[in-house]
């Protein structure tokens, strides 16, 4: 098998049994990147010369079996949001195209303790907002990746590497994951550290990750979980061992919040779901009807308004002096935000403490919500990167969420399913993930990538 | 020695040797306060009968040496913003002019947990802003008591109660408790729950407690203070022994701010703080001029625009329909706080962080910062409450403060000192103001009460 193929976990034991070196993991990736990049634009910035540097050195380190940590002669793709030391960091934006930053993301400096290789940045939507990355969907050209993580779901969809960064503000992790049929995980608001990742809305942002299992994303959460002092929203909450306690056999009761997520599904979507819910009921799930909170109606609006506001007031400054470097959605964006009334700031915070307390009673009942991924398959054209509606609930509570491949479209886009957990507790909803990537996950691969 | 003469540590040292019933307290309060109320107008409320029910069943247990904790028959004054079950808390608005809560703030159940007796709702501003309550200064009855906390610091210094509950948004606690030559403690943002406290601004508002006595104040934090599941913003630090230690003979080094503060103090003040500088000096206290962080002159904007927007939002929807019962500085104040823009909303509070985190490094060097409680003593006239800019920086940040008396000026009226602590660090705090204490406070009484 070429090692491009290779699960984060695979090539991970496979180096640390000296059966893979760093060095050949990253030229078969660079060879993957060589030949579809210029298909896909996933990427930004491609670290080569560094990476294929420190490969070798990893790979002298692997044989004498020094190994740094998990992800030992691991390459990961980086968001290009992420501060990565010495190595450009645009934002997707004109504004940052020359900008080194001086210092590493404290997730990315993570990464690199545990042994991880820094690849390179992704595509991103400017700013993480609404202008659209130039990447494009590998299930289909025509298609949108989603956004703003579309680099990076892009390149683990294709094998261009096993696991990559995003980040999540309303839905930019698990819309382009599901878009691109890969795992997408948002933790908990507050279990992974910020600091040194450009601002979208401080109550909002999350860093997410993108992998093609769940014990992937299982093993990158582990990694990268914690608090940071320099992030002071990061919580000191435990942080379990995700892998060993994966395949627990306890049957998941799930709630499914119909109303919303069937009105406003498309009728493939509908379908994929009806029968993942069949296949996970003949497995042995314990499946219910559950119903939302009443503060889920004012969810979608409370949610752009702190989302918008607070994305102005970071921009403000900027753009007073820099108006046309900013691409039109967030130059229409930055102005009308500024109007908002701090009263309507306020009041949508509120509805937010609200929505938490409500969701965390509502959802007592069960270990997780089950909903469609997104409304749609990715969408046709790059205009838009499609739309966050069933995940920014869960980026606007904070609570844990994941998106597990559930099928594909008659026009073969793949479509996923979005689990929905506890606060703190991504063990439990990574255990459910995993039962459903089992009866769910189809065998199939992107394939509009020549 | 007349019982209402006691302190709130030695009212519960009689009670606890049976040398004192709780019955024989409560009667020797009630006579003061029927001598001095018709002039002062400390109260809203007075809870006569129910409190000598529970001073009769109280006595009666004492007497059997059933205690129900520290304050067991010590009669309270609760600042009228407080939720007190079955007793009517109209927050000083003609708006709950008949509002009878259907629970206890945390803090007064806390209260009631420990043994005291609820003796009535003592007077405050409109909303704790503003609109001045009728009470008026025992050291001279045409000056202000100041504000918001004005029947409390009024009742606590006449000894028509040994301790009361007030707030502090501004200087809510701290001016009036120095206005008035008694002790006022703001401690931490986030040691005491506002859970069942009549908002006035989320992010700024702190419990106060005003004692007579250092030694006091550290008897009420130290049943008050703890983690409360209903205030989100309570933490789970944990609560030493607060008045075991007050005597703790560490030399004591204390920072003087000079620059804004002298600057904004009259001569009286300033002669003041020099002398209790000297007194301290010759006491052992290690005194050195410390400067701001540069984000302090910032502060007094930020504060004000985090407050007035925190409040206008929170009375908007009363004000569309009843507007004219708002009294006139409230009434002017919110339409004009409701059109504040998000962004200025957003970058108060982003200065708000920057300057906890500036103040943090700043006063790592010292114990405290001493500086006067306050610019003057208490202005002539009831149509202000004075000027709580002394105060405001540090209920901004959410450090601890403590005032002391530290004299007289010539026409008779008391000068405080104020001392500010570091986070969750009220122990130093109340031990440096025990020392201040011993060497600063004068020696006499309220005087234009008949």
């Amino acid at each position: 098998m070429d090692p491009y193929k290779l699960t984060l976990t695979q090539a991970s034991r496979l180096i640390h049994r000296k059966e893979l070196t760093p060095l050949e993991l990253l030229e078969s990736l660079l060879k993957r990147i060589d030949s579809l990049e210029p298909q896909l634009h996933a990427w930004v910035t491609l670290d080569r010369d560094n990476a294929i540097t420190t490969a070798k050195t990893y790979s002298k380190e692997a044989e004498k079996g020094e190994l740094r940590g998990p992800l030992h002669g691991i390459p990961i793709g980086i968001k290009d949001i992420f501060y990565t030391k010495n190595l450009k960091t645009t934002g997707g934006s004109k504004l940052l195209s020359d900008f080194i930053p001086p210092y590493d993301a404290t997730v990315v400096s993570k990464l690199r303790a545990a042994g991880a290789i820094i690849l390179g940045k992704t595509q991103t939507t400017e700013f993480a907002l609404f202008d659209p990355a130039p990447t494009r969907n590998p299930w289909n050209r025509k298609h949108t990746p989603g956004g703003s993580s579309s680099g990076s779901a892009a390149a683990v969809s294709t094998g261009m590497c096993p696991a990559a960064l995003g980040s999540q503000t309303g839905g930019s992790t698990i819309r382009p994951a599901a878009y691109c049929g890969i795992i997408g995980l948002k933790p908990t608001y507050g279990r992974l550290s910020r600091h040194g990742v450009i601002p979208v809305s401080f109550t909002l942002d999350h860093v997410g990750l993108l992998t093609r299992t769940v014990e992937d994303a299982a093993l990158l959460l582990e990694t990268l979980a914690g608090q940071d002092p320099l992030d002071p929203t990061t919580y000191s909450q435990p942080i379990p061992p995700y892998r060993t306690e994966l395949n627990n056999p306890t049957t998941p009761r799930i709630g499914i919040p119909r109303e919303f997520f069937w009105n406003h599904s498309s009728n493939e979507v509908k379908e994929n779901i009806e029968t993942a819910q069949k296949r996970l009921a003949d497995n042995g799930a314990e499946l219910t009807e559950a119903k939302l909170p009443r503060s889920f109606q004012a969810v979608h609006a409370a949610h752009r308004i702190i989302m918008t506001t607070e994305a102005a007031t970071y921009h403000e400054e900027t753009f007073q002096t820099r108006k046309e470097d900013y691409r039109p959605k967030l130059r229409a964006l930055i102005p009308a935000a500024l109007l908002t009334p701090a009263s309507a700031y306020l009041k949508s915070q509120r509805i937010r403490n609200l929505f938490i307390r409500e969701t965390d009673s509502s959802l007592r009942n069960y270990d997780c919500y089950l909903t469609p991924a997104t409304p749609t398959p990715a969408p046709e054209g790059l205009e838009s990167t499609g739309d966050p509606a069933f995940n920014a609930p869960w980026s606007f509570c904070g609570f844990p969420t994941i998106t597990i491949p559930s099928g594909l479209t008659k026009n073969g886009l793949p479509l996923g399913i979005q689990l929905v957990g506890h606060p703190f507790d991504e063990q439990h909803l990574l255990q459910t993930a995993h039962r459903c990537e089992k009866v769910l996950t189809p065998k199939s691969e992107p394939h509009d990538t020549d």
